[in-house]
């Protein structure tokens, strides 16, 4: 990914900025922590790293640019880019505890949590089985990224009015993405999945958590009214989904130097995401037996990625996938023109929509 | 336990107002997901009888309690019943995320929340491992307790300047429960552990986060002054540790048909509790070594644990660990005496101290 394409990320220095108040609150925390125990230095700073070291910090992005599109003024946007470094820690537990329950050993190329406390286990011949000791450490590192999300919106220093009415959305944002993330697990263990189906659970999964929450979390945080929420959902729904079905491709097709994931990681994961319930329905029945003989297969080789690949291609399925991504992004950037969106703010959300969904990781 | 040792739990009928404030916040929440998909009905179901089925209510209970001994009364006191709710959701993560990390299988008499989820994967004939199913349902069951406790706790209908005033005290309540759990998690790793550690792990774990903050919260949210903190602080701390150490002695010694936990579990989990400190620091080397080499076997019989529970008698550790029970007791009480608790609350908080301690589950 070139730097160009991320500008709109960096505009007013804007990811510099979130990531500047992240580390700000991360040090307090470790405080904190370091005042319990110094036992707990590897808690604090396992979250700080994991925290500063990678994410595109979109979450924190729309909520801004969301904020803004209300009518938030760059000059006085301080608190408003403090507070939104808490999308990042609710984002942070999201990660960690997702890759206890994939078991994935890696995440933005390094590797995962619960493998890193696994490994000091193991290093420092400790009692027990270590990969036990790094999934209790993962599940408790998220749980803390998680409370400590609530505590950054509070610290912001927003006023105490500006908290009370985005309050609800932050809640439903919260039960949304955990919701989501139960029907995205449960989806793995049946053995049928539709696209009607994955569609739903990228829409709780991504759409809202990712989008569309986000920006009505910035509005409400400055103040809008019920047709500005009603755009950005309109916005944020259709290009949630895009941005979802962007990471099933990538899943699969993606760089493995760019995505920082194994090449067809998901493929091994058996997850079953639209692409695949797309190529499953679409599908001949030699096709089909074998996507469902593969697909999940932990070790599956680089062979076996290829031939799933190919019957991905073969289908269709990609390029409908694809055209169901340049489909509901369009959908999006209409929607967004026919609002009562600040002007600055659209055009910087019209660019957000194509970095989310044409990016390579 | 009889039901006369409970009475200052059910007076003003507190568990029962309680469980019916849980009851109405949770058929929303139930409400929320339904309307996201029905395949949530036993995610909201799960917690709901989780949350219902069991637990003694104490930390709400010393909310109660903290806030009544800051001049709250009875009349006004519709809204801090129902958020002292909240405590029991926060507890509720805590426990879920607990027997994942544990891996028990069994919670108050009950299979654990990941136990009955791979118990529904298993029945269902459903893909992939069961275990794995059912730990990340119970990762996000947790996730979703944690969230939700706050949702409660701006549900009750307190003023926002009381919930501002607590809120420090909730934040910090959380940390350190966190904090503790994941001290707790690495006693359990480490070979050694020296019954100066393992107080300080029930501090955190237990003391404070079961007594001292929940009383912080309730006076918070009345409005009191520092002495009022100084003085449940003085009450809890010790008060919580010798809640902790009770449990390490029932977990040892217990009776399973009344703590809902198979007989010599903690042994069989190699826990470092203050009750198997005090018994390494006061064994022979033979005894030393018997303890080192059962202690964590998973596979103990009821011979091993016998042996186990002799050698902790012997020592004069269970001696030693009442003897600190009864110290720390009197120690609250007489912190509590010495206050400005309203009379009824410092009455009720001294029968509490007596419950917590003697307690037989």
């Amino acid at each position: 990914m070139t730097p160009t394409t991320l500008a709109p990320l960096d505009r007013d220095d804007l990811r510099e900025r979130i990531a500047a108040a992240l580390a700000q609150f991360l040090a307090g925390r470790a405080e904190a922590l370091a005042g319990i125990g110094p036992e707990l230095e590897p808690v604090a700073g396992t979250i700080r790293d994991f925290v500063l070291d990678g994410g595109k910090r979109l979450r924190p992005a729309f909520g801004y640019w969301g904020w803004r599109g209300a009518g938030g003024q760059v000059a006085d946007d301080a608190a408003i880019v403090r507070a939104m470094g808490a999308l990042e820690l609710v984002q942070a537990c999201a990660l960690m505890h997702d890759d206890v329950m994939d078991g994935s050993a890696t995440r933005r190329g390094a590797p995962s949590v619960h493998e890193r406390f696994a490994a000091t286990h193991r290093a420092s011949g400790w009692d027990g089985p270590p990969a036990g000791f790094g999934r209790a450490a993962a599940i408790l590192l998220g749980d803390l990224a998680l409370v400590w999300a609530d505590e950054m919106l509070g610290w912001a220093g927003l006023a105490e009015a500006a908290l009370v009415r985005a309050r609800p959305a932050y809640d439903d944002m919260r039960t949304e993405v955990m919701a989501g993330q139960y029907l995205d697990v449960l989806a793995q263990a049946q053995p049928t999945i539709s696209t009607e189906r994955a569609l739903a659970v990228a829409r709780y999964k991504s759409a809202k958590y990712t989008i569309e929450r986000p920006l009505h979390i910035g509005a409400l945080l400055h103040g809008c009214d019920a047709e500005l929420l009603d755009t950005y959902s309109a916005y944020g729904l259709p290009l949630g989904e895009a941005f979802q079905l962007r990471d099933d491709v990538l899943g699969v097709f993606g760089d493995p130097e760019v995505t920082g994931k194994p090449a067809g990681d998901d493929l091994r994961e058996g997850k079953r995401t639209a692409l695949v319930a797309v190529t499953l329905e679409r599908g001949s029945p030699a096709a089909v037996q074998v996507v469902r003989r593969l697909l999940g297969d932990h070790s599956l080789d680089a062979a076996g990625v290829d031939r799933l690949r190919a019957i991905i291609e073969e289908t269709g399925a990609r390029a409908v996938v694809e055209a169901l991504i340049t489909e509901r992004t369009e959908q999006a950037i209409a929607a967004l023109g026919a609002g009562p969106v600040h002007a600055e703010a659209a055009d910087v959300l019209t660019q957000l929509a194509d970095i989310v969904t044409s990016r390579r990781h």
